[in-house]
């Protein structure tokens, strides 16, 4: 159940049309409080789809009533229509539940550049019945399910904390994976009673060593979106500490759902960075090593190459000496003080979780990126998809 | 005749049995004079090879008798003993040749790691007959052919001046697409009459618009080396300029021969960017752009997916709106300031060669990124290739 699972949120998911296929495609949570607090973190793309630029002004008085989602179309770089449909669209929620447009968020997925007439009376046309199957029962997975553009199910979290509050979740997208850059959508619901200053600095510290972490092509999308609202209807003022800790472990099991379902993948790889100068040093040598195309074609192929590590590394500025570094690929350090190391061949990379340590000797701080290896089905899915 | 078209240069290419298929695989290009003026350039991988290090130190004088390549082995994270092998390698030559092994470029490719006993005895028992095999009429293509990895022919070119002069030149490497990361090494050779200082600016100039400007999937080589030799064997003192622009031809017609034999590429893409603010901004923007996998995949696909280019350079800080902005692919402008623009359906992506012009609206600067296509046979040959 998902984001209905903390008190005071139902959810829908219903049939707009605007996939080929007939699915779900329009998603709908609202928060009947008594609270409305919210935060939401976006993509950092300069090219931002409409539903961005009208949510990153909605949530900036840190209150939410409502999210409504659509699949089948980004509504991106559609110009001044496509914004004039995003605002339509929570207008048309905010008409059916009677609240204000200005307390909508507005996210869509799909292909960049789809946002037309069609489009639009489709999505308006919709609404009422998105608010008519509104539930806290079979909503969230309804609403899970709508939002799903090629991930192959759906993606749902749920944390519970013994003070008598809890977190739920859902996501779509196959990480950065995702065909058309039609990627991350992420909404957490909550019933702890928060105000948006907390929730906003629980979601930065919670998405800055999840969501921010997986790099599964290096694409970055333009309808990126993580939201997170607050009911309060537990009664219960969460602990900050206790609950950013439990924000951030459903994020990071929501994070692992996307880079397991990634589009085409055939391993998951975590590349961890250690003993760097600073964290910031371990995520720029890690996001380098994952953006490797000649590495991650080498791990598809279960080949433990790495001289490819050594040369992604090379190219950043982080502290480091890179005669000095060893390299482990699935426990077995392959490099050893930039020299040949133990035998590859006792790496065994048949697995689909594959690990590469990096310890770069510099220093005790650490991170680890996630991501995929580059394959046969990664550059068919993404050379055929265009719905 | 490439390497030995100018006067006062010979050059050999024979075989060490590096490579398990016994084709040539070491190559000797020696200057005869009278000057041994030169300069080169390296990769700016902080992950260098042991014979970038050892080459880095032989140009600093300015002067160059020689130049031995090995293709089978990148002689790249091999340590101490790597780097000995190098400057052995210097001193058999030198000493075969009766000239100071601290004017012998060593450059190396193939597998990184690979570099020991066996590796080494195999070109120091083989550099005799490299010597003795030297020749001014067939050395050029045989030395052509012994660096070649898995490029499918030998690259060279030739540039002549009226003034009296000429300038020759071999690459090998399939961009930085080579698998390995056993890419680009090119050498140039001219008997025009020049000092080091002129050959250095040349060089840097010519390089930067050309090779510097290939990327044909993001990674970045241990072994790179740019090198150009000059004999002043004509008697002619070049004009700078002219010299320049001729090396710069030279250069370009090398690069766009890398680009054409890319490992698994079904296309070569020109990536246009026009009106930027500086000509920083637009390598920036062009570069971005040549690294979305996902737009790789989809012109591999022949589908004129405008948005993944948009999303690419709205990842850059470079000067420009992004809802201004215009692209055309082969000729078509799918996006005219930021909205779609003429059908897609119009673009026809079935010829190898592709252009994508992005006009910025911001300035008049401009430059042109070399890249290809991300295929099945890419991700094939780089996951299978290790030798």
């Amino acid at each position: 159940m998902s984001v209905t699972r903390p008190a005071g949120f139902r959810a829908s998911g219903v049939v707009a049309r605007l996939k080929s296929t007939g699915a779900r495609d329009l998603a709908l949570v609202v928060n009947d409080g008594p609270r409305r607090s919210a935060a939401a973190v976006f993509t950092s793309n300069r090219a931002k789809a409409n539903p961005v630029i009208w949510s990153e002004q909605v949530v900036k008085d840190g209150t939410v009533s409502a999210v409504i989602l659509n699949s089948g179309g980004a509504n991106c770089f559609t110009g001044a229509f496509g914004f004039q449909t995003t605002h339509a669209t929570a207008e048309a929620v905010a008409s059916e539940l009677a609240i204000s447009a200005s307390d909508v968020l507005v996210c869509s997925t799909g292909l960049i550049g789809v946002g037309d007439q069609v489009f639009r009376d489709k999505i308006l046309d919709t609404v009422p019945a998105a608010v008519a199957a509104l539930s806290a029962e079979s909503g969230g997975a309804d609403a899970a399910a709508a939002i799903m553009t090629t991930d192959t199910h759906p993606k749902e979290a749920v944390e519970e904390s013994p003070a008598g509050w809890s977190i739920g979740g859902m996501a779509k997208g196959a990480g950065m994976l995702a065909p058309g850059l039609a990627t991350m959508l992420v909404v957490i619901t909550t019933d702890a009673d928060l105000d948006p200053d907390v929730l906003d600095r629980a979601l930065r510290a919670a998405t800055r060593v999840t969501f921010d972490r997986v790099d599964s092509d290096g694409c970055m999308s333009t309808n990126d979106t993580v939201a997170l609202l607050a009911s309060g209807a537990s009664g219960v003022v969460a602990d900050e500490t206790e609950f950013t800790e439990a924000l951030t472990a459903l994020c990071r099991d929501l994070a692992l759902q996307l880079q397991r379902d990634a589009e085409g993948a055939s391993h998951d790889i975590a590349i961890e960075v250690v003993n760097a100068a600073s964290e910031d040093d371990a995520v720029v040598v890690g996001r380098a090593v994952s953006r490797s195309n000649l590495l991650k074609a080498a791990i598809f192929g279960n080949d433990p190459n790495w001289g490819r590590v050594l040369a992604a590394l090379g190219t950043t500025d982080a502290a480091f000496d890179p005669y000095a570094i060893d390299v482990s690929m699935n426990g077995v350090m392959v490099c050893r003080a930039g020299e040949p190391g133990d035998d590859r061949e006792l790496v065994d990379l048949t697995p689909r979780a594959c690990t590469i340590l990096i310890d770069l000797k510099e220093g005790d701080a650490s991170a680890t990126i996630w991501t995929n290896d580059l394959t046969h089905d990664y550059v068919h899915e993404n050379s055929a998809y265009a719905s």
